[in-house]
C-alpha cells in the first residue's frame, strides 16, 4: 500500500465509524424526545454495543499503523489542507483513544453513569452528601485519566483538550481573571442604575403553540436550514448531527417566558447553522468537523445574543412577532423589548443568566474544577468555594446545595475541563462580531432590515468552511487579527448596556 | 465448548444481532416520520451499513457450525420449548440466510430499489409499461431465488415461507378458492338489500387534532401500552419493534372519512399489542418473535374487526367518541355509527376495501403472483389478468393502471408471497375468535361494558405467549381445535351483516 492508498484507507475507515456515530446520536435523540417510559434499559444496551463497536474502530491496530506511517510520510508533512490536517488530527485522537487502559475507560464510564444517578438523587432531595462520594470518584478517576494524557505535566489541560484542542489553561486564568473583574464592576454598575430593566414585558403569557411558530420562523430567518433539519422540545435544549444533512436542534417553552423559548431556539439554531456549515463531502472526518466546544459556542451565542439581543434585530423582529403572538404584546413598543431581553440580575442558577453574569458563573466553575484536578481543593470542600466565590463575584451566595454545586450534571458525567468552553465562545463571539462589522459595514443596518444573509456567508466562508482543520485559537486570532482576549466581549456589552440603564 | 455452552453462545450471538436490527429499524422509523427532506442519501448509507453487519453476524460461520452441532444435539431432539424450537428455527433461517449467493441477493436488492423508483414514477404517471420491465426483473429474480430454496419444486412455497413458515400454497389454493365463491356471493347478496348503509355518518368533519385523541384513548383502551410504546402520524400506517419495550404504531387521519384515523390506529395497536405480548426476555428470539406474519395480521384484524366493528363496540364507545368529537356527531346514534362501520361496497383499492370485499383484493393478487412464480402468466400479461379478475369478482374494472395493478408497493419490492398473509391473518382471527368466544362466554356482553381485558389475557396465553415456538398453523390449530378453514370467517361475516343489510 502506498501513501496515498493508505490515506483513502484511513479516510473509509473513519467514514464508517461515522455511520455508526451518527447512528448511536439518533439513538440518543430519540431518547430525548419521545423514547416510551420503559425503553430505557434496552436504549442503554443499543447504546452500549454501539460505542463498543465504535471504540474498536477507533482503536483498531492496522488503522493506527496506517496513521503513524502517514504521519512520517510526505502527505503529513506536506502542510497541504486538508491533507495534512486529517491526518495529525486522526493520529492525535487516535493517540488519546488508545492511551488509557480499557479498564480505566470502563472504570470511568461506570463512575459517571453512577455519578449522574447519585446527583439526580442528590438535587431532587437537596443534599451534596449523596452526590460527594461519587464526585470524588470521578474527579480522582479524571485525574488518573490526565495523567496519562499530560504530556507535560499540565493535568487540567489534558482534560481541556478534550473540548477545547491546543488551548492552555494558563492563557485562560490570565484572560479570565482580567474578564472577572471588569465583569464584576459592571454588574455593580448596572445594579445601581435607576433606569433598569424589570424583564415584565417577557413575561406576558404567550401560548406554546405560538411560540412555536416564532421559534421556527426565527430560525429559518437567520439562516438554519429546515430541510436539514428539524426542531423539536425536550427538557434540555440541545443540538445534535445524524448527518451530513440532518442536525436537529431541540428547545423548550414557558408560557410565561418568552426568552427561554425564542433566546434558546436562536442559540440551538447558531448550533446548527454552524454544523449545518460544515463541509459536508468530509462528514465524520476533520475538515467536516466543528473545531472546537468554544468556537461551536461562540456560533450559538452570536445568533443569540449579539443577534437576537440586539435593538437592530428587535426593529425589524417586533411587528413580525407581535403579529405571531396575537394580543400578548399590544401597547408594547420594540424598545421596551429590546431593554427586556437585555435584563442583568444576578442570580443563582447559570442556564438562566443573562449575557454578562453568565460568564462569571462559568469563572467559578473553572477556578473550582482547576483546584479540584490539581489538588488544591477536596471535594467535600467545594460547596463552600462555590457559594464564597458567588457571594464576592456575584454578591448573592446559594441557599442550598441544589441552587448551588448541584444545579449542573457536568461534572456527575465527567465533564471536566468543559466549562470554559461556554466563556470562550463569547469572547471568541465577540471578537468574530468585531471583525465582521469591520469587513462588512454596519451590520445593524443589515440586521434592522431582516438582513442576515451577509453575516451567515461571512461567517461560512471565515469559520464554517475550515472545519477542524485550523486550532480554534488560530481561526480566531486568523480571522479577527487579533490573539485571544476580553476587550471586544467587555467592549460590546458596556456599548449596548450603558444606553439601556443610562450609566 | 459443550452442547450448553455453545447454545449459549448461539444465544447471546442472536441477541447482539437484534441490537443491531432494532437499531436498524429505528432509522427507518425515523426516516418514516420526520426525516429532514434533504437527509435520505445519508440515511440510505446508515441503513446499507447497518444491513451488511447484521448480515455478517447472520451468515457467521462459527454461528453456523456451532447451530449445525446444536442441530445434531440432544437439546434439539429433546423437543423441549423453547430450546429446541429456538435451535430449529435459527438453523432454518441460518441455511436460508447462507443458501443464496450474495451476487444474487444484492441483484435482489439492488433490482427491488430501481423497482420501487419506477413504480413511483410508473403509479404518478399512470403508465404500467414504465414499470414493466423493472417488475419482470423483480418476478425473475424472486423465481432464481425459489429455485434454490426449494427443496420439494414447490418455487412459490419458498417465498411464501419466509412470511409464512411452513404454510403451502396447495393447502391456500383449496380453501381460498372456497372463501372466493362464498365472498363473490355474499358480496352479490349485500348488494342487492334495500337496507344498505351509507356511510355518511362517518364523513363528518372531525378536525385532526380530535381524532388524534380519539384513536389514543381507544388504542389504549384495548389495551396498547403508551409506556412501552407511541403513536405517531405516517402517509402509510405502520407499527414497528426498536426493543423489548419499545413497539411503535403510526396512522393516518383524514378530516372528512373517520374510519381511517380510527380503525387504522386500532389495526396498527393490534400489531402493537401482539408484540408488546411476547416474551420481553427472548426478545430478537424465536420465542420472543411473531409466529409469523398471517398470524400478526390476525391480531391487527381482531382488534380492528372482530372487536372494533362490532355492535357491542359501539354501544360502549359511542358516548365516549361522541363526547371527544365535539358537535360532530350530534343527533346520531350508536346503531347508525355501527351500520356505516360496516358499508360494504366493491371498490378498486385494497387499502380502502371493507371486511368482506378486502379478501376477494388479496385472492386476486395470490392468484396473479403464484402463475407469475409457476411461469403460467408473463409479467406484460398481468395487468389484462388483474382487471378480468376484478371483473369477475368484484364486478368493477379499474379504469387505469393506477387504480390497478399499479397501486401497490409490495411487488416492485420484491414482496410475492406476502400477499396471502393478509387473508390468512382474517382467517386466523375468525378461528381465534370462535375458541375465544367458546371459552370466555358471551364476549358482547364484555365489549359492551368497555370490558377488553379477558380476551386480551386469553389472547396473551394462547397465541402471544409462544412467539414463534411453533408453526402458525398448529398453533391456530391447537387454539381452536379445527384446521384452517374459511368457515367461520364466512360465519362471522354472515352473523353480522345479515342484520345490518335485512338479508
Amino acid at each position: 500500500m502506498d501513501d496515498q492508498a493508505r490515506l483513502e484507507y484511513v479516510v473509509s475507515h473513519v467514514r464508517e465509524t461515522a455511520l455508526l456515530e451518527s447512528t448511536s446520536a439518533l439513538l440518543e435523540w430519540d431518547e430525548r424526545t419521545g423514547l416510551p417510559s420503559k425503553a430505557g434499559n434496552y436504549r442503554a444496551e443499543q447504546l452500549t454495543y454501539l460505542s463498543g463497536l465504535i471504540h474498536r474502530r477507533r482503536t483498531d491496530r492496522e488503522f493506527g499503523e496506517a496513521l503513524d506511517l502517514l504521519q512520517q510520510s510526505d502527505l503529513a508533512q506536506a502542510g497541504e489542507l486538508p491533507t495534512g490536517a486529517i491526518i495529525r488530527r486522526l493520529a492525535k485522537d487516535f493517540s488519546r483513544n488508545t492511551r488509557l487502559p480499557i479498564e480505566l475507560v470502563k472504570a470511568i464510564s461506570r463512575a459517571t453513569v453512577l455519578g449522574q444517578q447519585a446527583w439526580e438523587r442528590a438535587r431532587q432531595q437537596d443534599n451534596w452528601l449523596l452526590f460527594e462520594p461519587y464526585m470524588t470518584e470521578v474527579i480522582s478517576l479524571r485525574r488518573q485519566e490526565a495523567e496519562l494524557l499530560a504530556t507535560d505535566g499540565q493535568l487540567y489541560d489534558a482534560l481541556l483538550d478534550q473540548y477545547e484542542p491546543d488551548c492552555k489553561s494558563s492563557q485562560l486564568v490570565e484572560i479570565f481573571s482580567r474578564l472577572r473583574e471588569q465583569l464584576v464592576d459592571l454588574v455593580k454598575e448596572l445594579g445601581q442604575s435607576n433606569n433598569r430593566p424589570d424583564g415584565q414585558t417577557l413575561r406576558q403569557p404567550i401560548s406554546i403553540d405560538k411560540q412555536r411558530t416564532v421559534s421556527r420562523w426565527a430560525a429559518e430567518s437567520i439562516g438554519y436550514d429546515f430541510q436539514r433539519g428539524r426542531l423539536d422540545e425536550t427538557s434540555h435544549p440541545f443540538c445534535t448531527t445524524l448527518g451530513p444533512d440532518d442536525c436537529r436542534i431541540l428547545t423548550r417553552f414557558q408560557e410565561t417566558f418568552f426568552p427561554s423559548g425564542l433566546f434558546g431556539t436562536l442559540h440551538e439554531a447558531g448550533h446548527g447553522i454552524y454544523e449545518q456549515g460544515l463541509p459536508g463531502e468530509w462528514f465524520g472526518l476533520p475538515p467536516g468537523s466543528a473545531a472546537s466546544l468554544g468556537i461551536h459556542e461562540s456560533q450559538s451565542r452570536l445568533w443569540e445574543n449579539f443577534v437576537g439581543r440586539s435593538q437592530a434585530f428587535w426593529r425589524w423582529a417586533f411587528p413580525k412577532i407581535s403579529a405571531r403572538v396575537g394580543d400578548a404584546w399590544q401597547g408594547f413598543a420594540a424598545e421596551q423589548i429590546y431593554r427586556d431581553a437585555n435584563l442583568v440580575q444576578p442570580s443563582l442558577i447559570r442556564v438562566e443568566a443573562d449575557e454578562v453574569t453568565y460568564n462569571l458563573h462559568i469563572l467559578i466553575r473553572f477556578e473550582i474544577e482547576q483546584q479540584l484536578i490539581s489538588g488544591q481543593l477536596l471535594v467535600a470542600d467545594a460547596p463552600d468555594a462555590w457559594n464564597e466565590r458567588y457571594s464576592h463575584y456575584l454578591g448573592i451566595r446559594p441557599p442550598s446545595a441544589k441552587d448551588g454545586i448541584l444545579q449542573d450534571v457536568h461534572w456527575s458525567a465527567g465533564l471536566v475541563g468543559y466549562f470554559p468552553t461556554y466563556s470562550l465562545g463569547n469572547l471568541y463571539a465577540a471578537q468574530l462580531m468585531q471583525a465582521a462589522a469591520a469587513q462588512l459595514g454596519d451590520l445593524d443596518n443589515m440586521f434592522a432590515e431582516g438582513e442576515f444573509e451577509p453575516l451567515l456567508a461571512w461567517l461560512r466562508k471565515h469559520v464554517h468552511a475550515h472545519g477542524a482543520c485550523i486550532a480554534p485559537s488560530e481561526l480566531v486570532q486568523r480571522v479577527s487579527g487579533q490573539s485571544l482576549s476580553e476587550a471586544p466581549l467587555m467592549q460590546y456589552l458596556r456599548r449596548k448596556l450603558s444606553p439601556i440603564y443610562g450609566c
